[in-house]
């Protein structure tokens, strides 16, 4: 057999080289198809904290204030809420962990495509924040330095909202006309996708594997606990996806893990007077922990760590709970290689389609409100007639 | 062919005979299987309309209010509110047409069931009204009077709401107590069904049909207004499962249809001064109506014809718009065979596995709110160890 097989390797080793080689080449030549993952960010070291919470502040697609006077708010705003915000980024382990999950998870979304979707090879990885580095413009002049065409922007929001998904996408548009007025770059994007298989399959394992971690005897009882992260009332009400998308990435969710739990879907982060869409999850989760065998929380709409999971609910509603001993988290997707492989195939479909966008980001922006939004999608992702 | 076809034809009816011999045997020896539709119900006459108002607004499962002065203040607000809602129901044609409608359905369903569940049959339909007539009790009587040992109650909500599905619930157990101490029925309950296969085509096939009358060359720009009767803040707050059930059905009838179509999910129906869950049906349409090429409401949380749709949405919403030649309204479910084979699909399902009630239903009632709720499901419906 070994004289059979040697021959076989050597084969094999000669044409990854000749591979290679030939990568390296149309490297030289064929211009990279950019995979933009954006994201609202978070600073990565506790020094960055104020600047993140003044871009936030300033964000009128988030908290529509007043054109005029948002950036003095914001500053205001901004160098108030500082101190606080650096002692809980320090509380868990002195910054974000979001760019570090995110240039991990666009590296390997790109190592994937180049195998499975030769065609648009090579695949380069890029982050951009809307709140922190590296900002929308700081990737833009990137993408332009290193040649690129053609780009997706990846919003890494599984779940369309105007003040998240809408609001990078405005921001984007911004730095085409300041930064790419002659259109070297063409765009499309991914604004949602609540229902992709990776997605759906990487929360079920994880979930499956937390409630592992219950007694057996209790684990069928324990309570899923889906938690997003609150819209104001404000925004609910001007016809945001949002909240029926994070509900279908749930339910398919549980469909998956054949509806073996009770579960529910809540909202978390709430802040200020005005009021947000409930229920709270702290609230019900302190109602329920006197009543229930086990409580599994769930982060649903964010895909990696972040200081609403690390600080609110890990170091508050679970760390400050006297039924903490009941409660768990669920990880968060993070590295997991069914989430990876999910979005490699979720971006692989996109670029085979030719959709440049869905069919609902025209009625998003229909619906939302901002002082500067793009005024027409299809200047910016081009002429939307493919079906 | 004809000698052929005639013994066939014979051998038929003798075979049909025989059958209608054996049942009729059967029905005297075997207790009907009892398919009870449960809904609130709405007042088949006009005369009917002040007691169907004073039932409702002394449900505290729907309002709490207050145990002590409920009664008083429905008869109240019953007097106050019936001149005008008489009106409403005088202009949709002198009644609503629930009953009408339950009645056909639940025969239908046991029609089939007796064909594709034997070992259950015969079933033997019966409409439970939480507001209006057939009450519960009354429905509960001629159960007793017809012998029924095995009976289940089957939510007309196909998306659980503690003050809908729960309310009848506790209604029923209730008369359980004082109509049937000794526990001659045997009851389960089909509790929430968001997702039944049959429920999605129905949709689907409606919503393609009605889409079809809208001009060719607007038809895939039509924005699908899906339509829900909204909650109080109040309520969605307790963590009420409504929302997100609603939410995943759209999104399974958006799967089937292929996303062809932008498409929202807003709330309809609310009243009095509290907030409640938005965004709100009429606000968004007058907002997209000068926008949009053509926009289809789908009345989505109920499943028959009711005064919010053909008084609210067909005379208000549409009737009174500027823009009501762009706007058109989805058939209710009303009669539609695919729905009626999705309904008897779902009960031979929950006959066959044995369940009692869903995984969801103790939670529901933990987070509910009721002056006078059911104790314990197991009270009502057995010991729920079957998984």
């Amino acid at each position: 057999m070994l004289q059979r097989v040697n021959p076989l390797v050597g084969r094999t080793l000669m044409r990854s080289n000749l591979v290679t080689v030939m990568r390296y080449n149309s490297s030289i030549t064929k211009s990279p198809t950019a995979i933009v993952f954006m994201n609202m960010g978070g600073p990565s070291t506790v020094e960055e904290t104020h600047d993140f919470l003044f871009e936030l502040f300033a964000d009128n697609d988030l908290i529509p204030i007043s054109k005029k006077y948002q950036r003095n708010i914001a500053k205001y705003i901004a160098k108030l809420r500082t101190p606080k915000i650096e002692k809980q980024y320090r509380e868990i382990g002195g910054g974000s962990p979001i760019r570090k999950w995110s240039e991990y998870q666009a590296a390997e979304v790109c190592k994937i495509l180049d195998k499975t979707s030769p065609n648009t090879a090579p695949h380069k990885p890029y982050v951009a924040f809307r709140y922190a580095r590296p900002l929308t413009d700081e990737a833009y002049k990137q993408l332009l330095h290193d040649g690129v065409k053609r780009a997706v922007a990846f919003s890494q929001y599984p779940h369309f909202s105007y003040s998240t998904t809408g609001s990078s996408i405005n921001e984007l548009w911004r730095q085409v006309k300041r930064l790419d007025p002659n259109r070297t770059i063409s765009w499309s994007t991914i604004d949602r996708w609540p229902s992709n298989e990776g997605l759906i399959k990487a929360f079920s394992e994880n979930i499956t594997a937390k409630l592992n971690e219950f007694p057996e005897e209790v684990r069928d009882k324990v309570v899923l606990l889906f938690s997003a992260h609150s819209l104001p009332m404000d925004v609910v009400n001007t016809g945001d996806s949002y909240p029926a998308e994070v509900a279908s990435t749930v339910y398919k969710i549980m469909e998956r893990l054949k509806f073996r739990n009770p579960y529910r879907l809540t909202w978390q982060s709430q802040v200020g007077p005005k009021p947000w869409l409930g229920a709270q999850t702290a609230k019900i989760a302190e109602f329920l922990g006197p009543q229930v065998d086990g409580l599994l929380f769930i982060p649903i709409a964010f895909t990696s760590d972040h200081i609403e999971t690390l600080h609110e609910i890990d170091l508050g509603v679970i760390g400050e709970s006297p039924f903490k001993n009941k409660f768990k988290r669920c990880e968060s997707l993070n590295g997991s290689a069914t989430f990876i492989e999910g979005m490699a195939d979720l971006v692989k479909s996109h670029l085979e389609t030719g959709e440049l966008y869905s069919k609902q980001l025209p009625l998003d922006f229909t619906l939302g409100k901002s002082s500067d939004p793009v005024e027409d999608l299809s200047l910016l992702f081009g002429d939307h007639t493919k079906k």
